[in-house]
């Protein structure tokens, strides 16, 4: 493709991704994401429905006081109501507010929506776009025409449908965008309504005397969205309306963390500026843990899992060429390819895992049979080194007989004691929790004991508490993140958990895992070489730093 | 379409999609998988690949013990090995002793697998797959040959590529399935390569003077799977492999709970027995319970949200005319209508919800606004109630003054001591676990204690201890699965904790939910409130036996 065609990312993350079940975000969760999307280089942000959200007014606000660098944010709202003029519709007014110099108007296609939803007539409901798209033009504000429900419309009422278009043109839209509201259609039927649209529409376009360019907006419902907006941009549509990470209601939208790299990296478009597709995977999981919902591992491109070999002859062959079993080079994404550690893992997966540890180790190496080993054995147990990899790499050093001693624990007990407890519902009740540790460092014994509002976090405070004498670099430490699986749930209240906990010292992040039917126990495990390996880590730095570090001349 | 077309529907859940990261089936769960399969409807069921797999042997053995009833049973193998003829092969004498109808062949179709995967030479390659197919052949199998790579193969090395196809025909396949198996391909590729190479087969089919039938094989790195089969169906592919619930490594295998209602229900192929389709969620969900995986409820068709309505708008149109916002009606596939309470639900919600619950509750009752604060109060706190219906029916029956009062649960100690900790991951360590438990029946207060593996399930015996003396139907109530999200994982240990809990009394299932920073009081939130639920609905049975019973005559 020697000159790359234009496709404009219209991201709805902040609105119709907001409609996916169990999302909630603040107005300080759509300032962050916002400020991530800018950064990533998408054009077009759809930031919320001001007027009919009272957050959406403030998050508009805030962006008015701290502009956005490069994207157009957009406020959305539908058509002025039936029966009034648009200037006294107070829907719109707040729109007027956001002072965006575009604005999307979402209007009904479909007759039976106008009749059964609106319950108005279709010649209002043309009345209405038209009477929107002008008076907001007339307040110089460039218009994005959703036409919602435009599949369902077109294949029940062609002629309305494309009136509706019509009118939408010559009120002077600068696009339409086709929505598959219902996310019914499938890829042949939008390349061909694409296609006749596209016909369609280039009369209206003359008379209007302007350029009216296509979008299209798809939902995931046949789980074909992506597709339908391949299909869509391959007719000719040079906007794609999606969401990051594909959220959305009910299936969710079009998915962008795939549709950029598809169209950008397989059909030659230019969405995003090169450089800024690597960030691609970090905003995908940076989004995924501002609204706290747990990332698809399995997602294309920027899944955890994307780029993962488990089996022995593949991951022989990827290392030998990665075209062979990956159709796209992982760091163009900002993802990574990986080595997964698992029980049909062969000793190739070890040894290539054990030497990004910077640990020697060949397969001749008796410790190597031990590790497969004892690594099936856990694995039955529950065990899962996958993600965590601070725990693996204490394993291999322990049969390597290269695992430090920082610390002995030697029992802990937690009290938890609820008295008073509320009927349904109301705040805490009376509730205390006490751990006791009691650990060894080199000789020495140290009895703690402390407070929390949860048995991990009184076990976590006693153990720092008994361990930051000797080792004061530990302020540093922090939890980020604590995951919990219930392996056998069917068991009920008996069943194993399997505890995942990540830390940070501020520069570094690692994993460790913890497994037990005692919840408490499983969490304590993994904390605890949380610690052990964030202290293996600094004498390890600490080390290289001496090293590196010319003696003082002797005076 | 006046008469169907039929696609054969080829699962390979058992064989590619146990390649799931994070997924390892036993020979049970591979049994009761395939019986669900075959129950379904599906024609052919991949059970693995006897021979690279101990277990893959065994469960062939298991199943020509006990057969299934209606799906064909194949095994999965590589071609022979290069330099060996097909009848020396040790991996071809395991398919054999499997004694199958079918058997699928794979063999390299690029030229660059064969050269640097199994460093042979392109006419070894070929050789390898005409004797092995030649070889089943004439031990009375009938073959489905999976062209691997094919699609990359082909753009790669178009002339070789075709070649192995025909000598794959020429050596008496049934089938030739294009894989692929990188998932590189989007769908406007797939159609015209299946096009050209549906094409180039015709005279070779001709000169074998045999039919040979064309399927599909696609993978979902690119995000689009379903559309790539969709497409290759379109061009005359009359088999589709795909998996349940999309599984397979990295990114997964074209999901059959997708594909089959789309080919079924939108383009008129015949896929499953019309009768079967409403046992696609069924299955869905409870393969995925057996592959201890959680389901994804974005899931086209059978997802928890497929069909969920969340805005108010939505809910009204809908009930109207289910084709406003439902591109399928839900239980074609098995699926349900959910009308979704969350802090987005206006008052509509939440009174059709009590309606469901057999309560009556209008807009005018003063609890309805109460309710609707209340839910929107502990929303924000970190309940939801999507999923746990029962507990939000005692919300609702709290605000309507009809919560009978079964036990009134005062407080409760945990202890759990743990003492000589093992060093890294041996078995459990010396540890218990009591709890004491003090609840009031009427004016009766009982004092228990138990002793568990786990704080929860101590504290779940001692209150069955305490009630099931007043309660004796309480034997029958079961804990079937136990959820735990963490919140806000980046607040580290102190998070807040959400916990589900369903039951089960044998012939209903309930879900209730518990928040706290404490996950043992979380935890036991969601017991209490469990087991209040169950005792309601036992209540509620007893009192409706009661009025449909005659009164016994006096004598």
């Amino acid at each position: 493709m020697p000159q790359s065609e234009k496709v404009w990312i219209y991201d709805t993350t902040l609105r119709d991704g907001a409609q996916t079940e169990g999302l909630s975000l603040s107005i300080e969760d759509k300032l962050k994401i916002s400020l991530q999307l800018d950064r990533l280089g998408v054009p077009f942000i759809e930031g919320g429905w001001p007027g009919a959200n009272p957050k959406d007014i403030q998050f508009f606000q805030r962006l008015q006081e701290n502009p956005l660098q490069q994207a157009e944010l957009v406020p959305f709202c539908s058509t002025r109501r039936p029966g009034l003029t648009a200037a006294e519709d107070p829907l719109l007014r707040p729109i007027l507010a956001a002072q965006t110099r575009w604005v999307t108007l979402f209007g009904k296609s479909w007759d039976l929506h106008v009749t059964t939803g609106l319950k108005t007539t279709l010649d209002e409901n043309l009345a209405m776009i038209a009477d929107s798209i002008s008076y907001l033009s007339r307040q110089d504000r460039c218009i994005i025409y959703d036409a919602e429900h435009w599949f369902d419309g077109y294949k029940n009422n062609r002629a309305y449908a494309l009136e509706t278009l019509r009118v939408a043109i010559a009120s002077g839209t600068q696009w339409i965008v086709l929505c598959d509201t219902n996310g019914g259609t499938l890829p042949h039927e939008i390349s061909s309504i694409v296609d006749e649209v596209s016909q369609a529409m280039q009369p209206w376009q003359e008379k209007a005397g302007h350029d009216v360019q296509l979008g299209i907006h798809t939902h995931n419902d046949s789980g074909t969205a992506v597709a339908n907006a391949i299909a869509a941009v391959q007719q000719g549509a040079a906007m794609v309306q999606g969401t990051i990470n594909g959220y959305g209601e009910r299936c969710g939208n079009a998915n962008l963390c795939t549709l950029i790299p598809n169209l950008q990296l397989k059909l030659g478009y230019d969405c995003l500026p090169p450089d800024q597709l690597s960030g691609l995977t970090p905003a995908s999981r940076l989004i995924s843990e501002i609204a706290n919902l747990a990332p698809d591992e399995h997602a294309p491109f920027v899944g955890l899992s994307a780029f993962a070999h488990k089996g022995g002859i593949h991951v022989s062959a990827v290392q030998k060429d990665p075209r062979t079993y990956e159709h796209v080079t992982p760091d163009v994404v900002g993802n990574r390819r990986r080595i997964v550690i698992s029980d049909q893992a062969g000793l190739s997966n070890v040894l290539e895992k054990a030497s990004l540890f910077g640990l020697t180790l060949d397969k001749a190496h008796p410790a190597s049979r031990q590790i497969l080993q004892e690594l099936k054995t856990l694995e039955h147990q529950g065990y899962q080194f996958e993600a965590a990899e601070a725990s693996f790499e204490l394993l291999i050093r322990q049969a390597l007989d290269q695992r430090p001693s920082f610390f002995d624990l030697q029992g802990f007990d937690v009290l938890c004691r609820t008295h008073d407890v509320p009927q349904n519902y109301a705040a805490c009740s009376n509730s205390s929790v006490l751990a006791t540790v009691s650990v060894k460092v080199g000789d020495q014994r140290i009895l703690t004991a402390a407070e929390g509002n949860g048995p991990v976090s009184a076990l976590d405070s006693a153990l720092r508490k008994a361990l930051v004498a000797f080792y004061p670099a530990m302020v540093e430490f922090h939890l980020t993140d604590y995951k919990v699986r219930i392996l056998d749930g069917h068991t009920g209240t008996s069943a194993k958990t399997r505890v995942l906990v990540d830390f940070t010292n501020g520069h570094q992040r690692w994993t460790t895992v913890g497994v037990s039917t005692n919840i408490i126990q499983a969490s304590y495990q993994a904390v605890t070489e949380g610690i052990e390996y964030g202290l293996l880590r600094q004498s390890q730095q600490a080390e290289a730093e001496l090293k590196s570090t010319p003696l003082p001349l002797a005076t």
